[in-house]
């Protein structure tokens, strides 16, 4: 059964935020605190020994000071001044620290006997502590960021990420694809709460729809297994577990002192709870869009469409390594596809080749999915496309809503590509990459996902019939 | 022994070009004729039954009325009309036809039968037919283009693509990076001269200096096996190869009615000829970045470093799974590496972990690099960035200058993303779109290479090492 976690849900809301380790001179304690400024975060408390004033707001010495609540710390000075600043939060009230600082059980035995202690203090005082040697919250309902430039919209993705630098890419990374974030979390060494108490609270998290994870190693393993298994029935976890080789595990026990655990082991783990498996940044943005509001498939059987006929065979052979089956279209299907078609420089087997003339004529596009797509035969349709148009938008989710199967859409150009300074704007009329998230964004919302190349839409539909197959098990 | 191809350098640089499908109402073969406007190809002669011009140029009813001398014509028009054309193509003395017109073999017997007749019809009067089905030759240096939007930038990549689209493709694709090429050539359906003609030529073309191919199925297995391999000696041959599983070697032959071969063959013939094998378009444009002008590796030793902590652990993973080792590093680069980090938060093994700071301190990726890239047990350095800044450029060359090793650099944002319109400049100061291919040249030209996952980045090195140990075993 997964709890409701009322004491995380108390962090991610607090009236009040102090934060120490801002400073008049700069440093990596400002770019916390300039998070929280730009996304208007109304009381914050910078706390400093000898100034008034940090970053336009009042300063004070001490947290004691301070007349209003504040529920949350944010912690970014040297480990020596942690356990004074503890005690009086504990003082203070305070239910939440943020940790950012590092030098704990990541650095070795002694570190780790300093965290404990840390951890025994924060306990006996009834404080949660985040981290430490994290980045902490991002959370645009409540308006706390950890990170200048992070968006205010909100979206339905929490992501929790056990590096820290990687959850500030993963936002900005999204934003440039029209993917915006509930929650994300990085947790750091998980000291007091950790992955697994993230997990259940984005569970029952309302505002949540898909969860994300960067996960190099996890402690509770049983737990863990349990409780994805309980979660991916009702959310899908899309999880980058890296570590998987000798060089990983390595690595990740350096980088976080995590153990990263047998890759077979994993393998069996992914079959078993039904989380959804991703290699990198770029996979793990393009799940997110996918698992927005997908159709789920009902078989394996793809149909592939191209403009450019080189990438439709290129597709097919990524579609099969992938464990897809190309689709044998009806003759029904092939004789409207030649409708449609010009006779030379074209395809009606699948993949369908739309030949040369899209150039011309981009709606062959959005026809040809719709006339292949509800082939009975089809259970899912990867096009590829060169550059995304405006007005495939509106025709790709007409398409969609009419055949109700999954579309996966790998375009050559990234959709975040400036074309302002080419001459090829005439000819492809690409969506401005000032535009593009709001289109795009109503593409996620309709069951069709991007991909940046042939493999990546093959793995995220075969991704998506593995999650399909899980679900119907469970009935 | 490789001849030189002088019929092809005649078809590659003609004095006059003759047009036959352009037309006043629009259409593919304006397509053509714009890109040969675009690039400022000096004789362009429209040919047209009833109108005197076309786009602006002067019109003729028939190439016999052109004055001057016409060594290349291009033929748009249906199939019907091919064989009254080339009659008078042979009367003008012309050296090559670029037949863009499909509905030959690839519809099937009828077809082929055609093709071979007006193949016949060309050999008995002297003209060599590039084609059918195919976009033709884009050769900045003499300046043909079969697309409007193309670069007039000329680079030393030639490329060969069973697919006309693609072609296209690849070079706006590429241009966006700062890639460029000497010559690009669609070769349809190979009547007359095939992909192997092609390559010949290229390997002997000064201009070029590596080969990229997009390729379905050969027809003469045996001599592309001795030409490539005889080619890989001098010039890098990067090889998109389709038609790889069931699904795609069906895809191919219903493309360019290919056979594409069996997949254990292929991994035999990339062993034996030393051609580097890619899988996607991004793939394909990285690697043409990497060859231009690379360090070649002496071992499998790879230096990870990054700052966001996650995608070193995952490209740990990703350089074990391409082959490569992660190098251990000497104590006095671990020191060296100490002196210039942050105390805390940072990690001096492999992977370097540049933590959190370089978001104030953007030096510190070059300065690990030229530390851990100078280690003796490093053959080469794959580094993780989020954003590609101006000020690395010259840093990561000097760096590069100074260690002699290749260094594969990933970042999360590609360069061709524009920030414009989102406030993430300041921090970042990512190049703009339009700046980014002249900056990035200059990598390419210092031995660094591009790339948009570790995977890739690691596939690459990778396929480096592979061919530098192809070089060393022919010495």
């Amino acid at each position: 059964m997964i709890k409701k976690r009322d004491d995380i849900e108390e962090i991610f809301h607090p009236k009040g935020v102090a934060l120490y380790g801002a400073s008049p001179k700069g440093g990596l304690g400002n770019l916390l605190i300039m998070g929280l400024i730009e996304l208007g975060f109304p009381n914050i408390y910078p706390i400093h020994p000898k100034v008034d004033e940090i970053l336009g707001l009042k300063a004070y010495p001490n947290i004691k000071q301070v007349e209003g609540d504040i529920d949350l710390v944010i912690i970014a000075v040297h480990p020596r001044h942690v356990k004074k600043i503890l005690y009086d939060c504990i003082e203070k009230k305070v239910k939440g620290v943020i940790l950012f600082t590092s030098g704990f059980r990541e650095i070795g035995e002694k570190g780790r006997n300093f965290e404990n202690e840390i951890v025994q203090i924060a306990r006996n005082g009834g404080i949660r502590i985040i981290g430490p040697n994290c980045m902490g919250i991002y959370c645009p309902e409540s308006r706390l960021s950890f990170f200048p430039s992070l968006p205010l919209e909100k979206g339905n993705i929490a992501f929790v990420s056990q590096s820290g630098s990687l959850s500030t890419l993963v936002i900005m990374s999204s934003m440039l694809r029209g993917i915006y974030f509930s929650k994300v979390i990085s947790i750091g060494n998980c000291a007091d709460l950790n992955f697994n108490d993230f997990l259940e609270y984005f569970a029952n998290d309302e505002n949540t729809k898909v969860i994300g994870c960067y996960l190099e190693g996890i402690e509770n393993g049983k737990e863990f297994i349990k409780l994805t298994k309980e979660i991916s029935r009702k959310k899908p976890i899309i999880m980058w577990k890296v570590g998987l080789t000798n060089a990983g595990k390595k690595a990740a026990n350096s980088h976080t002192g995590s153990l990263a655990g047998n890759s077979l082991l994993w393998e069996h783990i992914f079959q078993q709870t039904g989380m959804i498996k991703v290699h990198n940044i770029n996979q793990l943005i393009e799940h997110f869009g996918m698992f927005q509001n997908p159709v789920l498939p009902k078989g394996n059987k793809v149909v592939v469409i191209s403009g450019p006929g080189g990438p439709a065979v290129s597709s097919a052979d990524a579609c099969e390594l992938a464990g897809l089956e190309l689709a044998k279209l009806s003759n029904e299907t092939k004789i409207k596809l030649k409708e449609i078609l010009p006779e030379f420089g074209t395809g009606v087997n699948n993949p369908v080749d739309l030949g040369l003339n899209i150039a011309f004529q981009p709606e062959l596009e959005y026809l040809a999915c719709e006339i292949a797509g509800a082939d009975k035969n089809v259970d899912m349709v990867l096009i590829y496309i060169s550059v995304l148009k405006k007005i495939q938008i509106k025709n790709f989710i007409k398409v969609q809503n009419k055949i109700k199967k999954p579309i996966a859409l790998v375009t050559t150009f990234d959709i975040s590509a400036s074309f302002k300074d080419y001459s090829v704007k005439d000819y492809f009329q690409p969506i401005s990459p000032k535009k593009a998230p709001n289109y795009v964004r109503k593409l996620y919302n309709n069951g069709i996902s991007l991909h940046n190349s042939e493999q990546n839409a093959a793995l995220a539909l075969s991704n998506l019939l593995k999650y399909s197959k899980f679900l119907r098990k469970l009935k």
